[in-house]
Parts: C-alpha cells; structure tokens; sequence
C-alpha cells in the first residue's frame, strides 16, 4: 500500500473513526483502525462489534493495500504533524509515514484478522435533513435507562411515520418526544430502537453538519450514510445494530391535558430550581407550589442540617387551567434541570396534574418537543 | 449581625476565600468561611491553618455581629442569586439571606469555635508589582519536589536581595528560576520558602490583577496584603506559613557555560517533542542530537512494541559552541515540555553540555527566566 494524503483529510477522518475504536482487552485488533487504500480513497474504519464506523478520505493511491494500526497512536500522531502532505506505505505489516521532516513507524496488524464490518444491502432508504435530526436526537439522548433491566428501554426509540419521525427516551421517571416533520412524505413507516451509543455518535459526528442523511435499514441493523460533498460516493458510514424488543406504548404515559398550566421565564426557572438544589434533601427533593390566582410559583427545599430555601416566580396562568386551588408536587430536582436545558425557547410552558401525575414542560410556541417528569411520591 | 451588601460584592470575596476552606473531617469549621461584619465591611476569612485568607467587602452593617457558614453552601448559593442587593441577618446561629424573590437559612457554627488566623505586626514590607511578581511565580510553581522526603524541595526559594528577588524551585531533576529586578531598591535582604499551595493561591488569586502588594515577614510566616482601590485598607491578606530548613545552593547546578547552544522555533521545538514522545518508552525518554555543523537537531523515539518517529528542525548555533561534533542526549519529555511551556518568547535558546550533563532552556532576548533539565543516564 502506498498513498499520499493531506494531513486534514486524514485527520478529518481520524476524528471520526477513532471514536469507537475502545480498549477492548480480549480482542486487541478492535484498538486499531483498519486502514485501506483502493481507487482515489485512503478508506478509515474502525468498530466495536455493536457499532461500526467507514470514512473516505480522498488520496493519491500510489498502490492499493491495507493495514490496521492503533487508533489512539496513529489518531495522536497525524494531529500533530504540520499542515502538508503526508506519504503512507506499509511494509512488513509496519505503517511508514513521511511528513515534511518527519518519518515515522507504526506497527500495525494483518488488515485480515480485522472483524467484517456489515453492509445493508437494500437499496431503499429514508432521506433525513441532518442538522435537524441530530438536534431532535440531542433533545433526548440523554434520558434512556441507564440500565440492562429493561434493554428496550436503554435505546432511542424512532418512530417513522408518513410524513414524521418520533425520537423518544425514557427512564421511566421522565420522558423526552421529538417530533420531526418531513416535506415529503416517505415510503415507508417503520420503527426500532437505536442504541444510546449510537445515537450519542449521530450527534458527535453530524450535528454541526449540514447536508442529508440517508437511512438503510436491515431486520437487525441500521445503516446512516452521509455522501461527501457534491458526490454520490459515501463520505461516512455509521452501521449500528439495533435494540430487539417492543418499546412500550409510552403515548399513555403523556399527558393529554393538565390542571394548570403557567408560562416562565426559562431562565430564572432554572435558577431558583438550581439555587433551591443546594438545600435538597438525600432524594434530590425540591417541591413546587403552583398558585393560580398569584400567577406565581413557590420553590421550596428544606435540609435539617444545612437550611431552607424559599424562592417565587411570577408567570402567566393558562385560560384552560383549573384556577381554584393551590397545587403543590415534589420534583427530583436533577430531572427538571435536565428538562429546562433542552427547552430552546425563553419561555417554557409548566404543566402540573395534581401532587402525583406527571408534569410536562414544552418550549413556548413549539408543539415538537415535550418533556415529561414524575413527581417523587410522598407516601 | 446585619449588613446590607451587594451581591457582587460579597460573591468576589466568596470566590477568594472559598478556595482554602475544604474538606476537613477532624475538624469541621475549617469547612467553614468566617463572616464578621464590623465598621463598614463584611469580612471573610478563611484557613487550613497553613494559609489563611481574608477579604474585606464593603457594606451597610446595621448590626455588627459573626458567624462561619459552609463555604461551599454559601458560595455556590450566592453565585446563582441575581445582581442585586442581599440582606444578611444572624440569628440563633443561622444566617439568614434575602435577595429580591429569594429567602434562605444557612446553618452556622460559632465564630467563637474558628481558629485564629495569625497577624504579623511588624511595620515593615516590601513592595512588589502584583502582576510580574505572580507571572514569575507561575513560571517555577509547577517544579517544586512532589514528596516529603526533602521538605526544603517542595516549596518555592524565594530570594530577597537589594534590587532583585530571585524566585526559584526544583525537584532535583529540572530547576527553573525566574529574577525579577526592583525600580528602587529595597531595604531588606531576605529569603525563605513558601509552600506550592499558597504560591499558586498567590498565582490564583493576583494574576489578573495590576496593581502593588505588600510582603511582610516574620520568622515562620509571610503576609502578602492587597490594598482597597484608593484606600490604605486591605482588601485582601494571604497568610501564610513558610517552610523550614535550608534551601540547597542551587546555583552551582546552573551550568555557567555551554558546549553548544542552538537558536530554535519554539512551538515547532514543543510540538516535535509531542510527537516524539507518542513512541517513547516506560521512561519517557526522547533523544535529542544536536549537530552544530548542519545548525539543526534530530528528535528520535522508538518503543520495541508501537513504532518510532525522526523529525529534523533547522535553528542558528551561537558563535560560542563547540562546532567540531555532534552531541547525543536523551530526556524525559515531559520535563522538556512543562520547559517549553514556561518559554514566553518565540524562540528558545536550548544549550547542552555533552551526553550527561544538565541541559538549559532560555527565551531568547531575556535573560530573567531560565530552566535547567537533567538527561536520562543512559548507564
């Protein structure tokens, strides 16, 4: 194998595959990246055996071949070097790099005894507008469960519908729906349960991205392409197999109305529930008294052996809410901060049902998003 | 007690003070910070009984009065209050604060129970320009010894003498000193060893700021005093404990000339040194030749198991070196970046002195820092 390359490109796409190449101590070869030059690519991958990731890197292939190396070595090395180009050649299962006034070697390993990475072979796929979709999964990546009780659970679920995909998490005690609209309608419905990891690299990989995304998807796996640039050839692949299981029919958990709606300033919400976190007891507990008539919350939280935090937010009543009494839930208050920092707008929209049903918070002006937390029983 | 203060008034002290109060298990209160209102400031100290702190915040005491508050409660809950006006109150041993919207009840303990932190009542001082005096001390804090075994190592030399402080610390493999010069002379010559601890507190603290500082001494203790704006009253005072024993006549290690000294581009020094030392050994060694006659130097690594890497970089040999032979020296990287790094100005002057003997790095053009390295005995 021999190939010259711009150190960015290579480095491009060093940044992306290195990300799931891991320290997996019974099986070292999953540590390096698989390196291989055919045609006009220099083509970089590297997986995990649950989650797989391809980049092409436009070279001049001298001579076409193949190695894997260690990705952390190869990953750290070509980040430092200066801003030229960059000859590649293996020889003797060894990577030889000449940069300017650095050469180097690099041990690597037979590219054979690397674990084939899966292909979908279907040829239909769902187009997806990439900056939108990694926000949407942004907004509920983080609230799966953390863990293996419930597999199904411990994944993103999508929802594809004719004309809108549901990206929905939850862990039982707070839910988090995104809703995407597409412009035209797709060909196909279809749901599964993405792995949080994979997820979690959509939004690493493409979420300053902009540009389409195609989505293949097999019985068992998912396959997310993204072309490069004015070109039909693929730039990155990320292949993921999927969750089996039913994802639960959460809409039920979702609440269809509410007693009493109020309209807050985000940002102090936020504060005072962070400020009032500070006297919270053992189980995270702040309490909030929604009060109709004032268009005022109370946040409270108690701690014998530290003190007592009192703070009020005024808001605005919703028309539909039940004005006649003072409604008071106690919130884990780590589940509301991490609602608040995914609602966009500066206002948010607080929805209580009584001291035990769950509350929802929405963005103001946007029905696409919501949030929904339980309260902690008091009993 | 009862004072009205600002909110910023009181969070700039608590983000001072804050820094020494820790995690004390044997004896609580010094988790706390002392308030004291008295006159027309609150004051805020606090102490590990090695370092103490003090700040004087200005405020409209309707009562004086004290108590010491968790450090950590108090801060991180007055730094999420607004911009406005708080009302302290004392009362049965628990502060109370109101801020717009906002009640609180912090639990104290008694101001009584907060050990003393000492005075120095001499009159004398000597004036330092804050700024230079905390960038030369940031210069050398890293390299003090890290153990116990030569306690007179683990802190910083600072040397007094008519127009100069020399400030100086190492750990018996690299030494760095730093000499600042006084516009008037002093009227006291004087050295001691200050503790890492309250030297980066020092960094910490003044680096940002401009302005003069007041240094008084007494046989065990340094007080460093940071005036008000437009005021003889301080607004900050650093105690501190020194360490005893003598500091070793280091300047003998300084080596008073050299075989071969080579001009260098300094990131592209650092930067090679990085890459080298991605394919160095368990001891972290890289190998520098320098060859006087070609005015460069050749960086070379290599580890039996990952690979190894030659870089080249052109610099200007000094009139004064040998230039009859190449000289090979091995290091430890690490010591030769954490140099580097301590190097201000764009080119380094590095000057080696055979296979064993100490090396030295130099900013070019400014003859007040210098960093001495030892190589790795290669025996």
């Amino acid at each position: 194998m021999k190939i010259i390359i711009l150190k960015e490109n290579l480095n491009n796409g060093l940044n992306i595959v290195y990300r799931v190449a891991g320290r997996n101590l019974t099986l070292p070869i999953l540590n390096n990246i698989l390196i291989v030059a055919e045609q006009n690519f220099l083509n970089l991958s590297s997986t995990d055996l649950e989650l797989g990731i391809k980049y092409w890197a436009l070279g001049k292939v001298e001579k076409e071949g193949s190695l894997t190396v260690p990705a952390k070595i190869l990953s750290s090395f070509v980040g430092l070097l200066p801003e030229k180009k960059i000859a590649l050649e293996v020889k003797n299962q060894t990577l030889y790099l000449d940069c300017e006034n650095n050469q180097t070697q690099i041990k690597g390993l037979d590219a054979q005894d690397y674990p084939i990475i899966p292909k979908i072979e279907d040829e239909n796929f769902i187009e997806l507008n990439m900056l939108p979709f990694c926000e949407g999964l942004a907004q509920v990546v983080d609230f799966t469960a953390p863990n293996q009780v419930r597999p199904e659970l411990s994944g993103v679920y999508l929802n594809f519908q004719k004309d809108r995909v549901q990206i929905t998490a939850t862990d039982s005690f707070r839910l988090a729906e995104k809703t995407l609209y597409f412009e035209k309608k797709i060909s196909r419905e279809c749901s599964f349960i993405l792995p949080q990891k994979t997820a979690r690299e959509l939004v690493n990989i493409f979420s300053e991205k902009d540009g389409q995304l195609k989505l293949y998807l097999s019985l068992n796996q998912v396959l997310f392409e993204c072309p490069m640039l004015e070109t039909p050839h693929p730039q990155i692949q990320i292949i993921s197999r999927l969750i089996e299981g039913d994802y639960p029919d959460y809409q039920s958990i979702i609440p269809k109305k509410y007693e009493v709606q109020i309209a807050l300033p985000k940002n102090e919400f936020l504060n005072q529930i962070k400020t009032a976190s500070i006297f919270s007891g053992k189980n995270n507990e702040v309490k909030i008294k929604v009060n109709p008539k004032k268009e005022e919350i109370e946040i409270l939280s108690q701690n014998p052996e530290l003190g007592e935090n009192k703070s009020v937010l005024t808001g605005k009543i919703s028309e539909a809410s039940n004005k006649t009494k003072e409604i008071a839930t106690i919130f884990n208050y780590r589940f509301l901060i991490d609602g608040l920092a995914n609602i966009k707008s500066s206002t948010v929209l607080f929805e209580v049902n009584g001291e035990e049903g769950p509350a929802v918070l929405r963005p103001e002006g946007d029905a696409h998003y919501l949030y929904v937390v339980m309260p902690i029983k008091t009993t």
